[in-house]
């Protein structure tokens, strides 16, 4: 979905409407907002219905470029998503936009008020990065060793490390370990991954970590089918070599392999990613992880700041 | 961060105030929006003057168990975050709250609204993964190629593939060339990075692909001594097997060779990485990257939905 923008003057129908997004910051909070709330409008985006151009505005600090974004909003006839901290700027934003009727909304103030009454604390109104806050905590330190962990152990790479991992994936291949591994380890958590692959046997330190932290991937096999065959594309594997990799009696042995050892191994969550975005599974996952850590009757995933 | 909660009865000002974030789906965008807004709170974060924990209850599909969450918020005397697509779901955490005296923030609810009456369309009220979607979009796809690209080119491993990727990164050790590739790769770019290490040439593809996707790093002296100090530690590495790796002499000729190497090349962009967290250097070197494929006034990053 990364595309530049080459939006001509009488383009406007043929694109859609038009979001803008402005922030302080990197904009991904922002970012992350509006393509969340875009999922509630699927059902016209699907066919093309109301097709929508976001276009995100990252570290706008000073009162001339965010108002100069403004006005061009509203000669788009684009509507407003921000998250800037300083009031006076966002005040500024605010007027702009009422100026120029442009609609307007402010993606974190809210929230920000809430905490600042919950606390009993005023907010800084400092963008991010103005502070003289220290980057080199012990938590990024952490977050870079599970990426590095993570991208050593990919794909069944030194199974004599799994006993080091947080949590270990197994499935076929396409599943989606490799991707999901690494959005688990950018959240904090060594992960490693184990294929599980025709006539190939598996680490047998598998079965002997803790089994509370293997997790089992399972997928449908017409899917899976689809997707193998999409990337042996990608790959640029001739049909004859492709040594039944994505024909369907292989896809179902496969699978009902992978299934027979899910069995052997009760103890292992069996989720199924058919259809499921990568953060949908990542979350079902971590909430596995942490509810077996707390066993309490309302588990959940706790951080303190 | 991450740590289970092990709050008990008695131990409210220890623990600091709670925030609770509930979400019918993933509970990413409710946890990415406070984890935003807390920065706001960082002078009093910091000295520990208003720690905070927060807890995250993500696919929360029914209401007796919503309810149920609200009750214990309302006794640890904890505030509300919720994304919730269902109307009638989202009306009874409100008049929970209300009832339990809970305050209450809607994350998506103004965003949603404001797109819906721009579009003109009513937001579908389906929570996440509800409808029948289409997760094996090209997108998806072209996500999932760009982090396996990423994660075999890491490292300066097969520099004859510098010229496929969308960006490639340079500097020397313990810049944050690997998490920052790896962050860029989730968004969709195939990234590769390039080690400047002293003794070691260069590969001479670096010099032949199109300067415009080259960034290097760089970094502050003393800062990096101290990560590498920090590096050295983790990986276990004696004092006298470091082949001066973390002494300040080794570290300022590093990122002096380094420097000479950026002055030869003037159109890879030098960024300061020192005290940046890795999603605002992705912010900053997306920033650049779009801006010189678009060569417009006002340039963005922009998206189809
Ligand atoms: N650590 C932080 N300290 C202060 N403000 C922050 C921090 N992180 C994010 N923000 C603010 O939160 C909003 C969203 O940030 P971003 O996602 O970087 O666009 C912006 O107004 C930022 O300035
Ligand atoms: N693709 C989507 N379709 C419909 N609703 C979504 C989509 N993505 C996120 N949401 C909703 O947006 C809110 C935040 O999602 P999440 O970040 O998964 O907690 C939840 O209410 C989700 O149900
Ligand atoms: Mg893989
Ligand atoms: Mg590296």
């Amino acid at each position: 979905a990364v595309s530049d923008s080459d939006k001509e003057d009488d383009g406007e129908i043929r694109e859609g409407k038009s979001i803008y997004m402005v922030s302080d910051g990197t904009g991904w909070t922002a970012e992350h907002s509006v393509s969340a709330a875009l999922g509630q409008f699927d059902h016209c985006l699907v066919d093309h219905g109301c097709s929508v151009s976001t276009h995100l505005f990252s570290g706008v600090d000073d009162i001339e470029r965010l108002i100069e974004i403004v006005r061009q909003a509203a000669k788009e006839d684009a509507m407003l998503v921000y998250t800037i901290a300083e009031p006076s700027m966002a005040g500024a934003a605010r007027k702009a936009c009422q100026l120029w009727g442009v609609p307007c909304t402010d993606v974190l103030g809210p929230i920000t008020e809430a905490i600042a009454s919950h606390l009993g604390v005023s907010p800084s109104g400092l963008p991010r990065g103005a502070g003289g806050r220290n980057f080199l905590s012990e938590d990024y330190f952490q977050r870079i060793e599970a990426i590095e962990f993570t991208i050593k152990q990919d794909d069944g790479a030194l199974p004599q490390n799994l006993r080091k991992a947080d949590i270990v994936l197994t499935g076929v291949s396409r599943t989606g370990k490799t991707p999901l591994s690494i959005y688990l380890a950018q959240k904090g958590y060594k992960v490693a991954n184990v294929p599980i692959v025709m006539g190939v046997e598996l680490p047998k330190t598998l079965f002997e970590i803790d089994p509370d932290k293997v997790f089992a991937l399972t997928i449908d096999p017409v899917v899976l089918q689809s997707i193998r065959k999409s990337r042996a594309k990608t790959l640029g594997i001739a049909e004859h070599e492709m040594h039944n990799y994505s024909q369907m009696g292989y896809v179902k042995k496969d699978l009902e392999r992978a299934s027979k050892i899910f069995t052997q191994n009760p103890s292992w969550p069996v989720i199924e990613v058919t259809s499921k975005a990568i953060e949908e599974t990542a979350a079902i996952i971590l909430r596995i992880y942490h509810d077996r850590k707390q066993k309490r009757s309302l588990p959940s995933i706790s951080k303190r700041y």
